[in-house]
């Protein structure tokens, strides 16, 4: 069996109103399953990877069935914990024209928010690893959760592991928690081989400032040396016309030189959400299958666009879809 | 103006999975408005009472949203506070064939639960009120809703505003502030004028035991004892063949007589949710229109069958529906 | 090719709430088309049978829309006059439990109500027929379509096609020119060789009156009395336990005999609307195909009985689906 | 309590096929409420303010859940006179591509064409209000509505209630009556302080003819000469690249200078109807606050814009929507 | 980990009309998996084993989508082989009232059909298995699957993996391939442990003929007779009023012995289709768990019961479901 | 009567997943009914064309459905042969953004590849035929639909009634056959009058090479040198910038001269599918009705156009919308 890809993080239910309306414009939600670390871990599952979620859910009826349905896209549920607490939710009104998108997170005292650090046993959950990926968003949760992110962490370090943080800074989630913040994603950049964030996300850390020229690189020359672990440090541009009308662009830095990818205009986007995650499974697909950083960062971004035109949290896309687009071919109709 | 009905309780978001689904079965919930006490106030509404409902809800868009859903079936909603807090909410999977509906709830932390006793200005809220209701679900919900009702219940005596109390007892939302409940539930049935409630709300209360032989008129009996102002106690006989047929039947009884209505024969129910606060508004809408005790459990018995014919948790019917149902002359198609 | 069976009648468009739902409880309607002579031309041409549908539609995307629906079910719309004025339509909420189902007709001013009786040229449009059927809702409709039906049969009795005539009573339609309602349909039976209806539409027409003991039988005597060409008269019984509940029979009565079919249990019922069309279109089809009087009933109350398993008005099932149910062996599921 | 706004015309319902299909491609039709008063109603309490339909509509289950739906976005619908006569409805079909959407009035014979003058107490209906919102289409609706317009004028002008007027002319509508169209559109705006409507308008009501130079700045002029109460002339510049491809700029005239609004580009657009009625809103929010003409021709342009992303006929965003976009920061998703 | 149950058999893509619906009445269809074995294989997993599903699909999104439904459901889907060949699938109208529900099946040439026994290992697929269930459906698919059926049940039988045979006979799967059809289902049943079938299934494999007096237990004598390995002979007794309204008994009998279940009515059927299957895992539950034959069968019988309430062809219940309806106490809202 | 157009062709059932949705993401699939010369037959009758489908379909429910489907559309079907074998299908899942549509043909086997040559009778078929249109996915379906495509052709022109070909190359189709698909595809281009297709057909047919310059014009000389019966060849240039966004040309050449139309750009797509079959219908229109060949290809390209902005496979519209786009006044919204 091939080593996993281990993803600790919250799963929710999302909960958006149906095609472009406004919540209860009628009398309906659509249902998807999501979350930062999930998003990643069905992504790189359609990769190819075998990914586990290791997690905490209410065990009821409606926990196990958000759990079914990720484990649905491939991805090992085994490991998630079902217990007391309620479902992590979001409500989702999708954007449309100059109308920008709106996210209602409800997710305070769910179970994994609730769930004590000391409900995983790290040493056994990574001992068929390869790799963890963590989101900012899980610290964010609860202390419970940072504290476990932290172990989590500790935990591969030590079995060898490789480990990515996706900075993800969410303000809204962190609430009274905020003044922390930077020390405790200080405390799990340290630990990663990888980093996806940007000078705002650095500067929110390290309370670095740029000079005017070229942020992104000076705050990937902070990171590399603040964090000894640290690789790569990525991130996306995403230039905004419109709701509907923007480019997306790939960037990869490693200590001495930055890759970018092709920039892709982003039209008719079908849906909003997940698509930083998407870029993220990209980019550690190429990392984890020996590409050249610059044929990471472009399978990233392709696998970035790819997602926005995929209802729902997850990219459920292929090597062979990114392939695809990546080879300027594109396509039409493949009949 | 007509004088107004106020209605004290949670307004909640209900998600029920489509037909006779399980739980994401499909992913998507419809979404109705209900609580116990929203429910008395539109059925109300529609025999063509003014009413209002008293509540707190979080000030985003999606409990303005709710408040919208709950304002066009008539009632006012000016007073309902906005603030902070999550929407209460609870998850329905209907019931079929032998397989019982499910109900989990998801209300800890709501606006309501977390709003002080001060958010509400019972003096001025009740100004122009002829009644207040309010429901068991009401104290159950937290410590702070439970000391609201207890004041909104002080300040409609003073003010001379009849009041009725539904039991509606649901143990899982007590929680661990079940060892309160007979104490708190006692402390609102003795302001009550009408109470809605069984032997069983009445032992639980009270500490009472029947005998075999008549156990809801003794337990009648003993509330006439203990609570002072009560004129009215009245409940449902539900005999149930299956999950899908069942017998429904209203008893009303004053200190001393018994009143029975007509036995309904329910099959093919459409939503079970809610039947009780049809019941317990066409009773109201008896008592409040100067019916004899007769005609109003009638008329409570035939609106509460009707709600079984309707989706979500709100009897959207009038007088005349209730009239054409009593007349026994029944319908086929009205055209 | 074979004779046609000719149908005078309005086409409507239909619209109603999903389900079991009120009005614009959620925002949709479910669209259908129907029209007493139009289900019966569908029914026929399901059971084998050449039928063309005479009418007039509003020429517009919406009157071509339905005129397209109806030919999609078989029936010739070639002779459909496409011209001024609105298109028909009721709007349906589907009863359910003891909430009767409720017709709301909005058909005033329609194209088929203003067009002038000279808008049928009735030799050409009957030169390849053998059957008329027209509907007392015809006449019902306008001062215009009640001329038109007259000569739409007095045409058909100079060209020996035979007449059906179903009496189908509705009261709302004929509004301010409802007194004038007895002598238009006695107009209309004199020329009829089958009428469907009952003692109650003889009594409306002919003024008569039941002994108590067989009214059914009395008002068939007097109608084969009164009308010259008439060789039967049927109707259907329908028991009604409640709105879901009922129990359908049919009856056939020629001058001497009387005959009675089976009776059918109707629970769950799907759809309730075009029930009386279906069985007129069984009886018709006996007719036409030379079954005894007794196989005629029978065939009805079947074809009548399946229709209330059928969305919308439309009768879609053959005669091997009645057949099946005739041969009392039923079915579960057929593979 | 807060003076009104008083809107008077005709609630519609709408009925619009599924997304992007054609009239009963799939047998069913989303169903909106709408008109534009009443759209201009709607948008103004989302802006804050207390506003009132008066209008007519069916005594049916139909109207009654029409008034309720409109009652849900918070207008005061207690002055709406339940009475004879139909639904006034349309159908929409939406456009796509290159596909222009289609609008089928059914709106003959409608409760509000047939409500006489003298249903409405304008002296009573006007007592609590500051301004009366009245569009074209109600004097095109019939003679009667055309009457009841004008008597709100003088009624309104008397009790020192400002008015306004959109113009709004559709060929259609007036039929039979247009020749007196011009006549009695003048006599309408001689009553307004606000009038929405541009070069095209002032020609059909007065005649005028433009030179090439600057036809909505002549208008402009000739309309102040014309109409002696009148403080501003206010429209939109809608240029077309296709069906879903367009530019909308807003444009005010006081009798001095011009105020232009910022341009949108609109795409991808989600509800074309409305827009106009949305923009309406937005000025009048900007005079009725104190905004000064520049503000309040940018903040009707943006609300206009906005209203193009809404499902339905309403405009149900609020004024931190609208500042957002003016802000030019914009959004792409808010959590 | 726990020992596997293995089944083996054709998962197939369902195609249903919705509701009530005649096929294409509406442009849509809802889609479920299903298939015999998965049906059992899904069952089980909810009643707490490890099941797998060996099979074959097609090796596209459509196959692959299908294999991640069942995934979804808890079974073990890594011995699915995806090759050549087309989904297999059924169409499904589901009855109403007295018209059957039809399935039409289109399942020629399906991956699963032309994959040759080649393609599965059975040694490796039982290595961790426990039991082995196979339908009569699957040797009714192709020559190849017949083959496969046996190869597997030989193999189990060497590996000490017990058997259950559910001998389903479909005539219409058979077709040409019918003469042989007695010859290779006693092949499979003499492997058998455990048979489903009644006395038409052992009178079509062997001839045989009953006697009026009680078929069902005369043909488990022959049967026990004639298959050696035989424990235990189960099947159910479906009385039928209407399609709708039916009544479900459970049978088992051993050697010596029948046992009887409750009779279950079942009324308001949601989904007739899988009612077998959830019935024969209900068994299986009892006699893997190490019930005894009664409260195997009355756990199978319940299990069986249950399946009706439920949208799909899976029976997607637990232990404690079947256990509620077991108690007799039954349920109504379970909150 | 008018002459008819013939069209000749397999009638296929597409399920395509809900909007954007991949396929079963959720469960359901959208229904149509298309067909690359069904698409042309619905298309000239709503050009006002007497059209006919000659096809085989399967004679059950589903096929009787499917026919019921194409004939509400204005298709004459009484040609349809319905016999054995099983109902062509393919399944759709729409592109977005980067993402192309995929098309899964599942149509083996079905009632039309296995019906025999002498299932048509062409010589009665074409009896009141003016144009037989065939395209060339009818010869790839088996070798019997390419001898019958032949032998109408025989007809056709024995009968002096005209014919298309469109080419419409699918190397999947032909599978194992396509060694052979040159000289089939070759021996119905001799017969043509018209021809569909581009210099990548006229090269895969005839070998033809073309040098750098002019490849459609050398192509087109190539084929008027080869079929002798050939008066235009005409093709579509599509410019594809994503999967959303493209440009539309249409090109007509007769023996000298090349007509090119307008170039519309294709943005927000509502349905890919259908419009090489709209083109062609459109400039067969123009053919067929007088048009000059600039008209023609103009009148082609416009209906290919906005066949883009429709849902399913067939374009619905009329001449008067093809002229309103071609008036280049457009539209936006039409009262």
């Amino acid at each position: 069996m091939k080593p996993a890809i281990v993803c600790f993080g919250e799963v929710l239910l999302r909960l958006s109103s149906p095609g472009k309306e406004l919540l209860l414009q009628s009398p309906r939600f659509d249902a998807h399953i999501g979350g930062a670390e999930a998003n990643v871990a069905v992504s790189l599952h359609k990769f190819g990877h075998r990914t586990r979620v290791v997690s905490a859910l209410p065990d009821s009826t409606l926990g196990r069935a958000c759990a079914d349905e990720l484990r649905r896209h491939g991805v090992d549920t085994d490991s998630i914990h079902f217990g007391d607490g309620r479902m992590g939710m979001y409500f989702l009104t999708h954007g449309a024209g100059h109308r920008p998108a709106e996210v209602l997170y409800d997710r305070a005292n769910s179970s994994f928010a609730i769930a004590p650090p000391a409900t995983y046993d790290w040493a056994s959950l990574l001992a068929d690893a390869r790799w963890l990926h963590v989101s900012g968003i899980t610290p964010a949760v609860s202390a419970a959760t940072a504290e476990a992110a932290s172990q989590a962490m500790q935990a591969a370090r030590k079995a060898n592991v490789q480990i990515s943080f996706d900075c993800n800074f969410r303000a809204r989630l962190w609430g009274s928690r905020s003044p922390e913040a930077p020390r405790l994603l200080t405390r799990l950049c340290e630990q990663a081989d990888v980093i996806f964030g940007d000078d705002r996300d650095i500067a929110f850390m390290l309370g670095f400032k740029a000079s005017a020229a070229d942020a992104r690189r000076e705050a990937a020359d902070v990171a590399f040396k603040t964090f000894k672990h640290l690789r790569y440090i990525v991130c996306t541009e995403r230039a905004r016309h419109s709701v509907d009308v923007q480019q997306l662009t790939g960037l990869l830095f490693d200590s001495k030189n930055a890759y970018t990818s092709r920039s892709y205009p982003l039209h008719s986007i079908v849906d909003r959400i997940g698509g930083g995650d998407a870029f993220a499974a990209g980019v550690l697909h190429g990392l984890l299958t020996g590409m050249t950083p610059q044929e990471s960062i472009d399978f990233g971004a392709a696998a970035g666009c790819l997602k926005h035109s995929i209802p729902g949290d997850f990219n459920l896309l292929g090597v062979s879809d990114v392939e695809l687009l990546l080879s300027e071919k594109g396509g039409d109709v493949r009949r």
